[in-house]
């Protein structure tokens, strides 16, 4: 088989590099161009010196400079908004968008939570939200793929089957989600200095973070109606991982041992979903630089409640290697490939 | 005056240690005696090398070697059930003990969660539950003072004023909590090594935690009416700390605002617990290493529930800070007398 | 006594800030004054979130607002270059400056090493070299005192008593340090970045880093004749601490107990600098949040040679407390007030 | 080709359980057995949950329930003396030892150092030392291969060449060294729990670590004659990664491009070996997860001395990747098969 060509735009971020570490893993894949307008010129191994032994991939470029008719897919991995407008021009190649800017099916929703107009609304309807285990039917064919927030992703692989069964209450969801401090890229800010972050616990965003109306959105879909759930996002002294804490509320006459079930059977066969053996709290040690997902389920001390908890790697299940996973299934190939790495730990 | 003579039993464990490094700032204490009964004949400094420039500390001896009679106040930092029977047959000192032993009122609920009878049912009814801001009337003549839990400290400071007022509902709490890795205290277990814990978040104990009985106890004395509350925490990579993200739903007719006038007008002349500016979320590195709690209050997404989220250095306010305080009152010394030093940062 | 009225120039950096924490300490000092150009107008509490409970704290303000006729003394925290000027000036209130302007002796090094010429050469002689266990005699009536830099502080420590009695040889002194992030400042740099420092470890400034000639300034004074003496600092992941492991050659004759002797004799009575028990090595977590430095001498595996070990706290009695040190014995106050705290560990 | 069909005896450690990770990743290999007596019975999801995706792994067992004679390659992961007998008995399947135990040629220094008889010492003198860039002639009839120790595979790196060369002096190298806590292995004792490593920096074993003999029994081997070097390690609070900053004397006539130079001709060609560009200082964070060194060279400001710095991952070049390696060459597989893995950054 011929390999893949790929075309990663915005290979200077955090995102766009841990793409560039998978895409090198993959047998199927050839980088054929990497694009970071303000970087231009440089190669990766200058601006990530974790790439000093991979001197040999292409030099960063500007979009402008990328021959995209020679390219078969282009993954996105730009700022929200940045690369919209480009990305809902390419014709030709298939795209991968790992930003918000295809999550929303609302054009309206999009401009209230990101505070601009939306750059190509008229894609919207046909893009694909990419939560994989939930998205293949409509991948065969994508054009444009929506790769979901890092916090959806874990919050939707933990509730979606329980929303779809209806076995949990749609107005009383409250999730507490835990996250390194790569989730937050590599701006200068001082929020993600060391010293503000080490030695420190602390939530962000309350009430109002973006991921939001992503998650509402997934889960009015499963419910079949309008949700509005509790998010609130804590920022933690580690580069990687993710764990959301999820509290819900039963429906009429279910147990906390049916939500198990549920789990149990809808991920029995997924090759990245794992429902750990009962009692054992999801960690994110367990999944840390790799594309699997760790869940269980546990009574609350509340009755009528039960506790869903998620563990993901935000940058590789939660963000690039979801990527990978749904460009695997848009192309026919084994849905694993290139993604087989165990975790790794310490 | 004369300085108030102390022994501190179990100053071999973190707890011990940090009542240790107080009461050293504290200009009317003397640290008559150090108990810690497997490392007797040791200097604190051999086993606590940061006391290295206070080798005048007296050696740590057994229990059985201490003059209480000469003793004013003893602090007991001994694991639960390890201090309870020589605590409660001391007479002349008085006690207050930062284990868990005389914090639950009923003895059953005490063998319930702990595994144990209890050693001295008979002195539970008169000890004090120090939670300093609540039981100041109580602690000019107790004789027995028990210090609550860390996680306890930071939920009740600040559920008690909304449930006293009942502008919250008993059945709807749920109490999501962070802690440095000290508060595990220092036991050679898997669970606390650095490699285990670095580049990790791990929920523990869920749904079993010891700290909610007690949690309930009081809450439950406020609002007048048993309670069950949601609780799990998780463990962080740092050293001390204590965050808690609480989920409550409004009672009918209040609203978030109330909530935070609530708490405004409780701890207006407080002067360790403090409200932020509304939209400041507390977190963990604003306390560190000092007797303060942070607070505030957000408006949640789902409809009549808010979010109210502290934060405590879980070995300061959360144990040693908080028995201080409380012996600054049972004396009669003003309440902040050697626990003024601002947190450290970074 | 009548309080000491400081000022702080640069009270929005980690110097200046962990300077007002140990003054609010300190009973013999009030703060008359912070300074921060930058952020005039805003209080401590907003920019420094652990200053939450000191809201009383005057705001900051312009250098120019300041009223240095009610001021006893100035604490320049500015970066180098920044504050010379306006320190220089300033004829009533005595200075202590933190910065590295006032340490070398000679305005054609500074330029060399700072690649600006120096902003008030005039000032340079009669400054004193803060160091405060070598700079007593000096203090006393010092208008202009400038306190060492972090590296030189814990170097000076551990070579000062051995080169004046000539114990080791002056061209084989070689320094591999350890730092903290605070060390490099709260500017927003790529290799400040949480994710950049954690789980990492490197050095920089290889070479040629601005502490080398103030070392050696003052080890060519001890030794009689001019120094070059290698020195490789490293940033790891922790806010506070530094350590430094200094390869030394004997002088013909010693050996590595008489170094130990030496460094024994000349801190025996000295309150924070602290020779270690045979075999113990230093460790940061030893002085943490300290104005302690503890010391150690191993023998070296190669013949002749030793290694001498010493800690401090980089922003204690590697700047801030040891400025306070400083401020007391220029007012004859007990050299150790205020600074008393023990190290915070955990 | 049939896959190789390998054993790795102590499972159980974070050597054992890298290797595994490794080895799930190389094409070439089949896990047939996993020795970890003391959990004999247990799954390795069960006591490393990184594993949770790889419940098809072989159960551990004890040694004794292996059939060897399946097997092509022993990998022995066990503490040193504990695995030597076993291995060293061994006829069949050629033996990958990453224990000390075959390292050292002498039993007698041996004994010194590890202060108990050699179990075997008729198999020292065929036993190889599988630094693989040095090794490469000996392995493939190799029947005993021991691997290097962690530090002593950075030393190695940056040192053999400059001694082969004879470009520095024997006399006369200090080698400054910083590990993540992994190195430490899963033990329990105190000094590897996450509160006294977090926020903390010191040296151990000063003076007497055990690499000593190894790092000088290679480089007398290099020099042609006995050397002693100054070793010093520092535990650091990060969970992989070593960083080697050494010093050396030039031999005269040599300066320090010719160090440069014959590093950068030695490794040209080395697929796991990188001379960064001149001034880049070497970064745990560039190798972090795998099989990759970096290294540079810097002048000292000592005349007639330089610097020379190496950064390994300590788990994998420094231990199980380079025990694949190892087995790739002894085998004949491509070198790097199984090992392209780019480092995991952040």
């Amino acid at each position: 088989m011929d390999r893949v060509r790929i075309a990663v735009l915005g290979a200077s971020g955090y995102t766009g590099a841990d793409l560039v570490r998978l895409a090198l893993a993959h047998p199927g894949v050839e980088i054929a161009a990497l694009g970071a307008s303000q970087k231009a010129g440089a190669k990766m191994a200058d601006i990530w010196p974790h790439f000093a032994a991979h001197r040999d991939l292409p030099p960063l470029c500007r979009t402008g400079e990328i021959d995209f008719g020679r390219v078969d897919i282009v993954f996105g991995c730009l700022p929200h908004g940045a690369g919209a407008a480009v990305l809902a021009e390419l014709a030709a190649p298939r795209v991968i968008d790992l930003s918000a800017d295809f999550r929303l099916k609302s054009a309206e929703t999009y401009a209230d939570w990101y505070g601009v107009p939306h750059p190509a609304p008229e894609r919207l309807e046909a893009a694909v939200y990419g939560l994989t285990e939930f998205a293949r039917p409509h991948l065969a064919d994508a054009r444009l793929v929506a790769c979901p927030g890092c916090y959806p992703t874990a919050a939707l692989l933990a509730l979606l089957p329980l929303a779809e069964a209806r076995a949990i209450e749609p107005a009383d969801i409250a999730i507490f989600a835990l996250s390194g401090v790569s989730g937050a890229g590599r701006s200068l800010r001082e929020s993600n200095l060391f010293v503000e972050v080490a030695e420190a616990a602390a939530p962000y965003s309350v009430g109002r973070h973006r991921h939001m109306p992503e998650i509402e959105q997934e889960l009015a879909r499963a419910f079949g109606e309008p949700v509005a759930v509790s998010f609130t996002p804590h920022l933690l002294p580690m580069n990687r991982g993710e764990l959301e804490t999820i509290a819900v509320r039963l429906a009429p006459g279910a147990r906390v041992d049916d939500l198990r079930q549920l789990l149990a059977r809808r991920y029995a066969d997924e090759p990245f979903v794992h429902l750990l053996p009962e009692g054992t709290p999801p960690a994110t040690r367990m999944v840390r630089g790799s594309n699997h997902c760790v869940l269980n389920v546990f009574p609350d001390r509340r009755p009528s409640h039960a506790l869903v908890i998620a563990a993901i790697d935000n940058l590789v299940k939660g963000s690039s290697g979801q990527a990978l996973q749904n460009m695997n299934v848009m192309l026919g190939l084994p849905e694993t490939l290139g993604l087989e790495a165990a975790p790794l730990f310490p």
